[in-house]
């Protein structure tokens, strides 16, 4: 079997933040799988901030895609030709690197066979993917929330604030959420959040020293920049900060930068553990096993974004870095 | 009983580093103490790097200091006069506030009584006082090591530099210090650091490299600036940096500025958390008791650099800042 692949390419570095023509498609034809290699047809494809980074030359940890190649991320496909004993046709399978295309070939090796016993299958892109695993980290990994303690976390409406929030509200916390609408704000108010600030429109400084005049226990920050800067002028004495990302600098060659204010942690013994998802993954199977009992429980939703089809992508990755969705943002092929 | 005090008084806000002509001498009349007040004659004065924080007009949890004011600091003395039944003439008092100066009326119960039973007096500025409660804090507070652990140390020939190489060697931790000389980094590897790097002749990031190219688990930064970036670079996965001090940007009206590479937090899951030894001292008498028994074991060796007189304080504190000194540095009055 061999296919034309249409695929989504970097077709020009941002400055500033990403536009839809920063990308381009591409057809590729692929050919039958060699020895141990398998055609996937991707059915779901991930969205997430931190495939800004992809695009600067500047490179993270997730590396630099160079112009004319294809985008990588997250994807849920079915093998349709195999080559391989271990994924026969038929077989679902998760990918890292192979997103942003209808179609690739890879070594069966490299792909995560999943299933769709636990739920629907694009939860291994959300839910029990990149995205529960990343909040969970973030609350159980790193913050630890003690009943009664005052935690805050931001960017709440999105894929990774949405599950954090019902998390922390399960372990017992007093969840403070911000996001970038009322309308967001009353969404995460349905999920639990005791209290939530639209940043837009209020001063999320002012209203951080309302709502927690005693400063805040725990934060998880998706935000960085100068929400981090807040964040950590508004921590209580020995307060802990997770960072989980800094979408607030993506646009910026500077997304590396730490705070103008990191002297103030000297002064007040706060805690920054910089994290992803990455450090959990070994964990997954106890951590998705916890979030599905928690949505057993009634303790959480998970809720999803949904755009149709590959030429959604650069809009959909657009709109995603300007606040848009609820939950996890995903295309359906 | 009346006496005429001597008292160093911020002249000039320094522009970069502080200069002897920013201090002046003044003298102050000082009358009998009134009710619950007593006069101290001091016996010992301290020098911290924190005390150049004093000297903007920014201040930070320490203040600011006002033209023509007396500088603050520690200070151990004795009382001379006295109108407070718990203070008698001849108690032994430690001042956070009252430094800088040979002579102080205050209300006795601003003061804190101090014992010479646990050895030389002047150890409630040293070894049991700031300075031995912040090096226990950031080593056994924050950093926690465990044997085998490879633990950095900058400063580490200073006053908190020198015991935290100590308490983390007998902790079981192996030890990488840097000094700025090579007479400092061999007094280092006495004190029982496994390898000690001069960062001004070496290359730091290099070094460390060699030195732990593994990564380091755990650092004790008492820099700051790029020296806590070069440390963040060098951190092993889920390592750890305890944030002390920042005298490299004391200088510098900039001195809260975080380090240019806080994203690398997120990438290597490393955590940083600021603290200072105020948050410890509650937990001061068993400090003081561990401080002692690592004493009594061999383990740790108390080094004092002491000046003479009053009048030594400004030179004195500019030499510190610029390296000098082995230990903690008092003067003797």
């Amino acid at each position: 079997m061999s296919v034309i692949a249409r695929q989504i390419v970097l077709a020009r570095r941002p400055e500033g933040a990403a536009r839809p023509d920063d990308f381009a498609l591409a057809e590729v034809p692929l050919g039958a799988p060699g020895a141990g290699e398998v055609l996937v047809r991707n059915l779901w494809l991930s969205l997430d901030p931190y495939m800004r980074l992809y695009m600067a030359d500047s490179g993270s940890i997730h590396g630099s895609v160079a112009l004319g190649e294809a985008m990588p991320g997250g994807a849920v496909g079915e093998v349709i030709a195999s080559a391989s004993e271990a994924l026969p046709v038929g077989a679902l399978v998760l990918s890292m690197a192979h997103g942003w295309r209808d179609h690739y070939l890879a070594p069966a090796a490299q792909l995560q066979p999943v299933s769709a016993d636990l739920g629907p299958v694009q939860r291994w892109l959300g839910l029990y993917g990149l995205t529960g695993v990343t909040a969970w980290g973030g609350i159980h990994g790193v913050l630890k929330p003690q009943p009664g303690e005052t935690l805050f976390i931001n960017a709440a409406a999105g894929a990774v604030g949405s599950i954090a929030v019902q998390l922390a509200k399960r372990a017992g916390a007093r969840v403070i959420a911000s996001a970038g609408s009322d309308a967001k704000c009353a969404w995460v108010q349905e999920l639990g959040a005791d209290h939530a600030i639209n940043y837009r429109r209020e001063d999320l400084a002012a209203r951080l020293a309302q709502l927690a005049p005693g400063g805040i226990d725990a934060a998880l920050d998706n935000v960085g920049g100068s929400q981090l800067e807040i964040l950590i002028d508004a921590a209580a004495r020995q307060g802990r900060i997770a960072l989980c990302g800094a979408i607030a600098l993506y646009d910026s060659a500077n997304y590396r930068a730490g705070p103008r204010n990191l002297f103030a942690t000297i002064e007040k013994h706060v805690t920054l553990t910089g994290f992803n998802a990455g450090f959990y993954f070994p964990e997954a199977s106890a951590i998705i096993a916890d979030l599905a009992a928690a949505e057993a429980e009634g303790a959480l939703t998970d809720t999803e974004t949904v755009l149709e089809g590959l030429d959604a992508m650069p809009q959909g990755f657009v709109d995603l870095m300007a606040g848009a969705g609820r939950g996890k943002m995903l295309v359906r092929l």
